[in-house]
């Protein structure tokens, strides 16, 4: 039987933290499927379409990988395709938190699914889409937190 | 002498882990009052009347339990009312974190003011308002984090 | 009805912190019984009779608080004495995470005992037994963290 | 290809959270081995014999899962078995801290070994051995938190 | 040679924790410069012309402190000035979190630059100028959180 | 006027994580004296004579830094030797509670000496003495972790 993993989230943009954990994942599992989540109540800085295509550009190289992208519930998604496994990066203890809430709501709606947790490298530990956007809105380099395809997106973007 | 106490919040909406905090506090007090804050800067889901209005459908079986809306800070409502204690529901670091730091600043506005913290069953450790109304908006089925009268207001305000 | 409560602990040996919680709870609740624990498994540092005259001294001066022993669980002791609450003092991140460990154990061995938490001044927020007996053995003058009769039983004991 | 996973530990003794961590892993991987470390510094309450026997009797309904012991590292053991994956439960802010440095320690000790954390039912969150065996010790019932030929046999080391 | 160090924030309003710390690095270095960020994102209260107006009033009798502002990384601001060292006030784990990630990134975008840590009286460690701003809202007295021409500016603008 | 500062531990031994702290800290003050305690309580793994020539031998190419060791309070033998900063590295939460701890109490002692805290790179953020010991007994090799002759001695020591 192939084991296969759903790994959810906003991807806005994929950073080399995500990637870490993609590339950990499909080297312990048969299949990934990195879904991109249609964000309701936030604004998001990319379109969904944008960050697929970020993503696929990011991933082209490992064979097991695919990206997907879903609306409403993450369990229900992972349901419709007949995953039982969430996967999900842990970085820092705030994470954690939210990690472990969002697990706990996961199983409460639907208890068929597990959610495990993979760590990424200590050198991608502090890297957030979140921070990363707000430093280029300041003119940081970001060679060493996004590929540089996401990178320029990022430029292109912001306008500078 | 009869030991009252405030329970302060936004409510918005109530939750089964409110309703712990709530029966745990009116078995070991002779008085509790659940009390609506009129947010301030925040854009609330429900009105003060409807979260007021829940509260009390969701109460009204607990005979020591009473629900009020208050404007201003919790320590001035609480003064006003004659009361000395405030208590709290604790139930992750995070909420530790802002509840010292609501009950240090409390007690500097007036140190007469005592907070007390309760613990949730661990069965509601981890629901939130914050969550339910993201995980509603999603689709989601609530009937574990919510009373089925509070889940249904939710749907209709979604408009789902 | 009186409302009574217990605070139980090592008191190893009772300092500002410890004093500051009972005062605070001793202005709330009817009656304040500080129950002084035999360790089982680590070797305290004074016997279970100077750890309670300790106490005794330090809180003679407030009328509803008492001082007891006890063995065995904090929640059989606070049952078989007709008493249905535990308080604690919560300092720090760790304090909370053990506390809450703790008190989810108390109330799966008997669910009619809720522990309920207060929080020191923040003054005291990071004196613990532990730091003040090694700073003790270390020549500190503890005039700041414990009564001086329990400082002066600190030097008797390390005999500088 | 076989997915197996090695979930080392102390498990001194077994208690009803580490079965639902086992549970949870057999059901999402095709094997899964439960492997007591001999301790090296510290004094366990079982012997490693008396450990491996109470964890076989434990999970013997469970097809997939078997019991082995090691001495050294657990990245050691995990290599000389042919696996690569090492799983472990995370259940508190203490235990991801703890964790995360062992799982970077075991990462760069060996990098072709990956840990993935999992995460109890919050009815397990707060159990742990240590709290078990000082519970004991004092006389309580254990039911909730151990199997019952697990209580047994710390009634029959306590002596009670 | 001259030590200078940078202590970079937003400073919306300045608090006593704020010069608590700013009075500390004074004291431990040869020159401070307290530098006001022009912020991007996020909507500040008071302008970065009063923030900075606010602040030389509240530090104009520590000879050894000088307060500046800046656009973009502070990273950038620090190297333009030529010196190697930011300070920052650690007071809660949030702090603790937020302000590594920072620093870590802060040091990915320029290796030259260190970060140190000072932390506040704890008697401050739970003043924050967001929740300042909420208290003075509601009505607060802010005598205790912040210097009294800082409090009038604050129920100036807030229009009580 | 030099600004000389002081590093207090217990170097039991000497790790590449307090190696990087004592570079960062030599490149940013002009005088780093790294002070080994003589531990009260516990009994440590090298003696105070083998843990300092260890850290001799580490820091002999960094010409600011001398190493020396000290027997009761860290601020007594900051004071004597006329100094007015301490620094600490910070790792992880654990770390930043217990240094929290110490530092206040610090303050609390002699409000004179100063903490300030310094952050070790990412790569060494897991690194513990503790850790390293445990490994080293394991049979680990240690190479990521200690300089090469600090290796050799817990090897000798240990007797593997």
């Amino acid at each position: 039987m192939k084991r296969k993993v759903v790994y959810p989230g906003s991807f806005d943009p994929v950073t080399y933290g995500h990637l870490d954990i993609i590339k950990r994942a499909s080297s312990i599992f048969d299949e990934v499927i990195v879904a991109v989540a249609h964000n309701l109540d936030k604004q998001p800085f990319f379109s969904v379409e944008e960050r697929v295509a970020m993503l696929e550009k990011s991933v082209k190289s490992i064979k097991n990988v695919t990206v997907d992208d879903f609306r409403g519930l993450a369990v229900d998604y992972v349901k419709k395709r007949g995953i039982r496994v969430i996967i999900r990066g842990l970085r820092m203890i705030s994470d954690f938190e939210y990690e472990f809430q969002m697990a706990l709501t996961n199983r409460k709606l639907d208890d068929s699914i597990e959610t495990i947790f993979m760590m990424p490298s200590e050198e991608y530990s502090y890297v957030s889409s979140k921070l990363i956007k707000e430093a280029s809105a300041l003119g940081a380099n970001l060679r060493d937190f996004v590929p540089s395809h996401v990178e320029k997106e990022l430029i292109k973007r912001i306008g500078r």
